[in-house]
């Protein structure tokens, strides 16, 4: 894997057809779906992936069958993120097994931590694990922050690789752009696919956007704009993002909303079954025929902009 | 067990040797420490258990250890709260399986589900449990509470038996109570044991207090008073309850202070080890020294009431 | 004004016609309403009085006229929380002169201070109040709590002679409570009427309880139940204070409806208009019906317990 | 004004030298110095200039003062944010008579407000104000937020002119500018000096940037760079001001930390005196000297940029 990793690495949705069954079909189409938009990695078991709401077992399946189909064409990232050290641990032993190139660990997110006990958490977890590790930072779900004096620490530590930083506050990302004159190979990458544009002109490494499950061209063309510096065309592509998101993402009432907007898309697209990981459920008809028109829409313009 | 259930059930910690190893003999001398004192229940895998930080391995040989030495002379109360819908029906049926006599579960903590999400969740946990299933609202860690409108559509199903209530906000409580006369046999706990007397005044049956680890008397002594209307005794047994909450709880800068400081206090009468799972660690030199300090306060306080 | 001031001192809405201009006939037959009803005080300018929407002349003219009224029949509160200093000393003399016993204050609540800005604050404060002081902690308004320490700190000026918190947090109360034995002359009151009896119980003075505007009698009962250790007597009145809280102040759906209920409440029985000072409106007409209904039946059930 | 209003518009600082005192030559300094730095407006009484924090008295000799000295080479914007309708009013009426050509208002931050009730109280504030109005959202202080449909409601209000994001988040900004296709004469501007170069590239119209009262030329340069597509430009002028806000907005452990920095920044430049209204205090001799070790090095850092 080159470091820094840039570009974009989409954190896939885990497609489903039960309660604790992968749709296996489903799964291998939208792995190639995705890799034929020229995207630089694939991220599972995330938030988008309802990792923490799948069960060990099609947790360790999952990844095998993601390593295996992908076969090396792009890195492949395990999110190990979890209140038990020891199943981290193990699924990081599992990943590198199965020839994923990475991990990536949110802080354990039950008892909130302070952050000198976040440092030791981290110190100790890399100790056990056999691949490098990317943090993710992602405060209103995991109620603790990686803060910039902690982040700026874990960069002397060469096993960890990268931040992903989800807290949607640019100025973080800007202080955590800062940074990067300490370390050439470290990767800062964003997670809303709203600021992918501003985190690559901040200095960061790409994106790990939500909507590259389903355009993933569209997510790839943004970050080439955004890096060459191309304003312009930057900017027409950052507004068909803000569509996508606007379309699709709001349609739920709950947090549920992004990831239930995204499965349904891609099952209406014919790719993978919308089933989802308890406590959450797929929109019902209503939802779905409202995500089927605006995906309309989506289409056609997509298509107006070459993509 | 007799329901509704009452009295003092405490949350017991996790003595444990070295990482994802339990302190057995530790854990034996708990048991019977904690059940000389006079308590209606044991809850083990809560919060105060460290039940998320555990794995899976060490939370089912816990409980089958804790069972077994149990014998039945209360119930055992197993908290299954995950973020994984698998993985808590797995440890309920095999908490069933060992012994145990009841269930425990928060709302899944980390994508924030909205009130009728959490319905539908209860609704499908409950067909595939085997054991009888108490709800436990601690929203400061889940950031998702049970709303009282979901607490009373709860209290519709027969195989949810009551409510552990660890908000902190006794209002909730008094609005909860409310509820109790839609329902016989269901349970109203609370978990503060600085709110205790509070909520037995209020109508509630008793107290899931971490406390009652170290000092299971003092809180079974505590409750039978109020339950029992002697306002005099009650207070003063509560002030004695705010002795330990401030002498002990507060010795850490962070939200693992409580457990530190009880395990701690376990670990300086010689009970159990102090070894805490990741991501916490067992209190330094310094603050286990100031441990001690009140510790022999506390216990001189104690005897002088007589406990 | 003796110390500590202890029972019931409603928070008295602020009874208007129209914009920036007093009800007078309403305000009058709303003093002597509560002050038939027994209780030891009366706070004007607070949350429940929509103290920081009015303009400051009209604060004045309400002191002035409710100081005329009660002729000192009880003492006289005034809320002088402002986000500007001099406005608060300006309001604190008026009071003064218009013959009011002591004043109150929560944190300034635009910029959040840190508990040493707080102390400082305080410390500048009361230098220049020609009345005593009052420290009032409502920190879901304010965004700052009062502190335990500083509250502490705070009990070393003979200036400032009691705290009202509501909080909510009943533990807070608890500790609170537990500096009581620091300073014979502190009054320690709670906000929320829902707690009033478990404040008594824990020590504290009296309550300061919107729903004394609508049946002063019930609170001041409750409050001698309370006090006079009659846990059963109560235990009923405050299964009362529930009722009137359930069916008053969750009408509307925004914060503003405790205030929107009490005031419509009061329009029902023809003691006071119940126009609200911007942002906030009366409630519309159908709000106003469940008013009146639920109204009919809490005064049958106020009947009922002789009240 | 020429509208949309864009560029760099200064939220002063209100420049003391004792309480409930201006420092005159001090605000007479301060104005010209930012007059010099190319700026298109100046708003007094906004959150940098502890408005909520002066006397009414205080507020309209500023505004008065101002007025006079500007003679109308920029507009001047005059914060009204109160809790209380008619002094806002009241302060607008004060505002026009001096000359000031418009007013900036943040959702009433006491009681929370629905978003029904701000949209009712925006549409009778404006009805009362000799002056257009511009929005600030502020949701950190004001515990309210203008939700974007509120916003976009207010937009068919021709009364109002503009939206002033200090939220700091970038996600809701580049959602209100999706809205700028609405109205063409609509200004969107931004808050945070962090986000200023996002923010124009976003669409938005300028920035009301803290940093802009030490160094005006360096904010407008920034967004000349970033309104004229000139990316390498930008993004050095951006870090320079990350460097600025890096330097001297963290020194003190509260949230009064940008302006203490700020007010003694321009008291070691001797621009003004940096006394501050309370519940806040200058920085004391530590803090200073850092500030004035910080101050050596961005004077050199901006020489270089040619500022």
């Amino acid at each position: 894997m080159k470091l820094p990793l840039s570009g974009i690495i989409p954190p896939m949705v885990t497609p489903m057809c039960e309660r604790d069954a992968l749709d296996v079909a489903g799964l291998e189409r939208l792995v190639e779906r995705i890799l034929a938009g020229g995207v630089n990695g694939l991220f599972v078991l995330g938030t988008t992936g309802e990792g923490p709401s799948l069960s060990y077992r099609l947790r360790r399946e999952l990844v095998e069958r993601v390593c295996r189909q992908v076969k090396g064409r792009v890195p492949v990232l395990v999110g190990i993120t979890d209140t038990a050290f020891v199943e981290s641990v193990g699924l990081a032993r599992h990943a590198c097994e199965t020839g994923a190139e990475a991990v990536v660990v949110a802080p354990p997110y039950y008892l909130p931590e302070g952050q000198p006990e976040l440092e030791e958490y981290l110190d100790h977890l890399v100790r056990e694990l056999p691949l490098p590790l990317f943090l993710y930072n992602m405060p209103s779900l995991t109620k603790v922050s990686f803060e910039l004096e902690t982040v700026r620490r874990a960069m002397d530590e060469p096993r960890i690789i990268g931040l992903k930083d989800s807290s949607g506050d640019l100025i973080y990302f800007h202080r955590a752009a800062g940074l990067l004159r300490q370390r050439a190979n470290w990767s800062l990458l964003v997670g809303p696919e709203e600021l992918l544009a501003d985190a690559v002109f901040a200095g960061g490494h790409g994106g790990v956007n939500g909507g590259a499950n389903l355009f993933p061209k569209l997510y790839v063309r943004l970050f080439e704009a955004a890096r060459g510096g191309d304003v312009e065309r930057a900017r027409q592509l950052h507004e068909q993002v803000m569509r996508v998101s606007g379309a699709l993402y709001h349609i739920g009432r709950h947090s549920s909303a992004v990831i239930k907007g995204l499965k349904c898309a891609l099952a209406c697209l014919g790719v993978c079954d919308d089933f989802m990981a308890e406590p959450f459920h797929r929109f019902r008809i209503e939802e779905r025929r409202r995500v089927e028109r605006h995906l309309g829409e989506l289409m056609a313009e997509l298509e107006a902009l070459g993509l």
